[in-house]
């Protein structure tokens, strides 16, 4: 940590700062420039995290140079993690396909929409079973009986369940029936929530939250691991902006970042990230060439009578199409679908 | 809801969105335009609000014109919400004084801060006990020790206590030592929580999230009331903007929005609203000028010892000398500190 | 500058950025941390403002520890700026108060307007001739002839003209009318514009930009005080936000900021920082209370009659109610108007 | 437009808005739900464009249907644009590739930058002449001596000058020398400036401004269209957002907006979308991706020596390495380079 000293700051305040810095053991190196002074704070990075120094007299501002998160950080791994789920691997050399329905509505649906994914190339059935949804009024997911049809469904068709959780009550019946859970963007920070899934030993993808800033999401990410579970998966699902012609603005460039950052895998949602049916196979190709591990897709057999997101939802045929652009910008990548 | 059809929506293609709609028991109307055919949907405001019709062919876009929440709204209820707290009152002439650490530390600083608060003018004690943290190393909170003295300090000043819950675990503890419960900004849309905050008999304070928006926050006010719960207090804390010079932008045009929209009342919160101290009393009289209900102000008697929130934490003594600002803007608008 | 090199920097490229930095004449000062090197750079603000170090090997990032404007800074000029535009001061203890149309549309309009504004206590009325619409098709004002206008309704009813310039070619027909010169948000980085302004001897009323921080608000400022123009008074007229509610996000967070930074006044424009008839009352008793040096606000005759902003224009009744409002708060804040 | 109505309307609120819409030539078509009463407003889209109804009594809001913008749209000319600049054109199946230093600095700088750009595969070259920076203390370009060296490089490598107008006065030197001018991000709604490069016969390469919505972008182009010049290119290059991790937030998903929008060309520019040198080659690939119709980007043979945007410039060599994998993904998109 910086402390920049104002430049009306006086000697004693300058004292003042460094001595309450080296009361709890740090160091400090001071540099004194033409307009203003700085001070370096050196020592041990846990005891910088929680120095508030704004209150301090003649203190301008404190810049923070490190983050506080570790088990996350490409130091401290250098090599990118590979998460296997039931054989399936996401951060590897095959990119990670997951798709499915927003939420489970009923047999015939999700079965349809399962066979359909598989055909195509997916790996992993998404389905939503307990749905956060921003208005009381709506449809709020079919809850256990959702798990059982997705655990059907993927049993029938050879595939792994990506499912949402939203509360630690449903953790115990969700672990039954999923392969990974997904912690959504509106929970991103529900922090009790991310170290009871850092509990389990079943991989995590956790979701960017709305306004969430990198750092943020890494810490969230941090939370889960040094709860012990170091499966965790990103992923980008489009940040809130001024713009409202998208749901979201996919932020492809939090791909490269999380990748240099991070030794974690990241997929990308271009479902939520656009919002918008015609933009979901472009954003799909975007993605892969920016790097993703992988990409979640919404996937209804009937779009149109979809009890949640039916307007960005893919045909079947819309996939399959899809998945066949996706596997030749994969092989440019290196990777392959 | 319109649904606005595109320009090269053929008539079979207007027919077939018109069947739908009306095959769920609503009537369409429809505005055959120069350049668009408009369709508007007339009925039952529950099922138009699960309508999913961009995906039919022709169509351009839909928009809706009803909100899904009803309960907060003020057609609903056209006078204004008073809030009992054990004799304070929330939402009438008098304004609503809430103030206290970021977070309980130990007996001499809560006990120091709550004498300081009180004696300036506050009905009400905040601070918290189980601390939502950004990182897991920051400091969490000293949870049910924090909350016995809390209930402490009140009782000796005569203040009610105003704490955060963030999981559902802790609501039974919580309730035994609360009087307001808090759900913070990152949990605004964590529904479950909300659900059950919603089955207490105890006031709830709700603030908005991190950036949502004014009818995300309404809507999750009404999965508090349609659970039971009436007694609900909104709370303006500053959304996130690409500005950065202040911790988060102050929206205090929320405050006018929301008394036009609801009937609840709502306060300010410029200690996270600003994160800059020399913020906290202009922004608070720009508060009640705007027609706030009352404020909530972190007041800490050594900042730079804080544990958190340091940065934007009063002096006892400056607070007192807000309050008397305070007191004379309110004057002003009719109301009283 | 502080240069934060990465935990696998080598030395060599410590000594290489050390270098690259000596070699322009300024100092360094290393300060090595059990994870990270810093790198201080001590010297000529104007020389380490173009440093540009992210290419360097072994470079994690650069901070700047301080701003590139001057003129414009508490620290170069410590008393407020007080602006005299024939007799009437801005940043005194008056507030100023500027009112009127959008837009100047015909003599009864404009004449209507200024007189009820007089009459309400505005000391300047404002009017569009040249307008900056988002639309070529939208109207774009009377020119000259509205300019005309102004100037005849300001000498009836003592008034000054504040109206906005949009070209470099209409700067001598706008001085020959205008007392106040309004550089409009989207021209707040047309930086020849600000140059031209910058060699007049006319105050100028420089608007923040659409989503500009509050430091590029002061380095487009410093273009205008720089050029030779010491007349600068700020105008903080809404940002734009996620939040769709209002037309924008009124900061007024940013009065307070702008008056600790620099020496200018700072006026508010609520009419566009909320888009809405219904909140201009409360948020200007809102700006007042946070310590802003005056308002401008729209006034029409007819709003609903209105060629541009009807829907946020007040009529002459609500604006002289709403001055009222404003004089009572002004008068706590030891103002008046 | 649609004007929706309170719920507490009264039958004579409603009568007025109609025959104030109908005095104008318009046709009202009224739909009475239980809720609310909606008004369909009919007719000749410049008049609707113009309506200003919210200042009525009884109305809750208007909702516009059709957009302002017409000679852009997709609607007006169903064939994508195919822009000819001496040779090399803009929209075909060819990507154009601009490439080159953020300013001219000297001859061998600009010398150098042009050979090397021109070995990897681009038919443009970038440079500054007139810098808009926001610092007046910044280097500011070298004005025509720049323009000079541009063209002189152009034609001793026969590539393109694409170089930036940000002052009407500099219009006539610079189109002297260059072969497209490009309207920056700062002055996007600059609408005289627009005029005047839609008078001219150059093609236009028109940034979209730091927080401009589409529409907004849109309508800036139709002021170029409309003033007689078809030949508008539009470039996506990030937007501001919440993230500061980057620059800007590049929104690729814009790219798809546009084409589907309107006929005009669009091509990305990573270098300022992200602002960090690394990002840039990911960028690029996912915007050829999303099916980009070219790219704009910063080269610098000595990054660390630039005079601006250096930490976003590319080395010659990562330019060319950058080059072979767009060709190659070119090559999935049935594009080439």
């Amino acid at each position: 940590m910086i402390v920049v000293m104002k430049p009306s700051a006086t000697e004693e305040n300058i004292v003042k700062v460094q001595k309450h810095i080296e009361a709890l053991g740090l160091s400090t190196h001071l540099s004194k420039g033409s307009d203003v002074t700085i001070i370096g704070v050196i020592g041990d990075k846990h005891k910088i995290a929680v120095l508030q120094m704004n209150s301090y007299e003649g203190v301008e501002k404190t810049v923070r140079i490190t983050e506080k998160y570790k088990l996350v950080s490409r130091e401290f791994q250098s090599e990118r993690s590979v998460i296997d789920v039931r054989g399936a691997k996401i951060g590897g050399r095959e990119l990670a396909i997951m798709a499915g329905p927003c939420s489970v509505e009923c047999e015939p649906q999700l079965m349809e929409a399962a066979r359909a994914v598989k055909a195509a190339g997916a790996q992993f059935l998404r389905g939503g079973a307990f749905k956060p949804r921003t208005s009381p009024y709506d449809f709020q997911g079919l809850g256990e009986e959702g798990l059982k049809l997705l655990a059907q469904a993927a049993k029938e068709y050879d595939l792994r369940v990506v499912t949402e959780i939203v509360d630690i009550a449903d953790l115990d019946v969700i672990c039954k029936y999923a392969d990974v859970l997904q912690i959504g963007a509106r929970n991103m920070q529900n922090f009790r929530l991310l170290q009871a899934v850092g509990r389990t030993d079943k991989p995590v993808m956790l979701k960017r939250g709305l306004a969430a800033t990198i750092t943020e999401w890494l810490n969230a990410a941090e939370y889960i691991i040094s709860s012990g579970n170091d499966d965790v998966i990103l992923c980008e699902r489009g940040i809130r902006t001024y713009e409202t012609f998208t749901r979201n603005t996919l932020d492809l460039s939090a791909v490269v970042a999380v990748q240099e950052m991070t030794h974690l895998p990241i997929i990308v949602d271009p479902s939520h990230g656009t919002g918008r049916r015609s933009m979901i196979a472009p954003m799909s190709r975007a993605a892969i060439a920016a790097g993703a591990d992988g990409l979640i897709i919404e996937v209804h057999p009937h779009p149109e009578e979809a009890l949640s997101d039916g307007d960005q939802s893919l045909r079947p045929e819309q996939f399959a199409a899809l998945m066949e652009e996706a596997r030749r910008i994969a092989e440019v990548m290196g990777r392959k679908i």
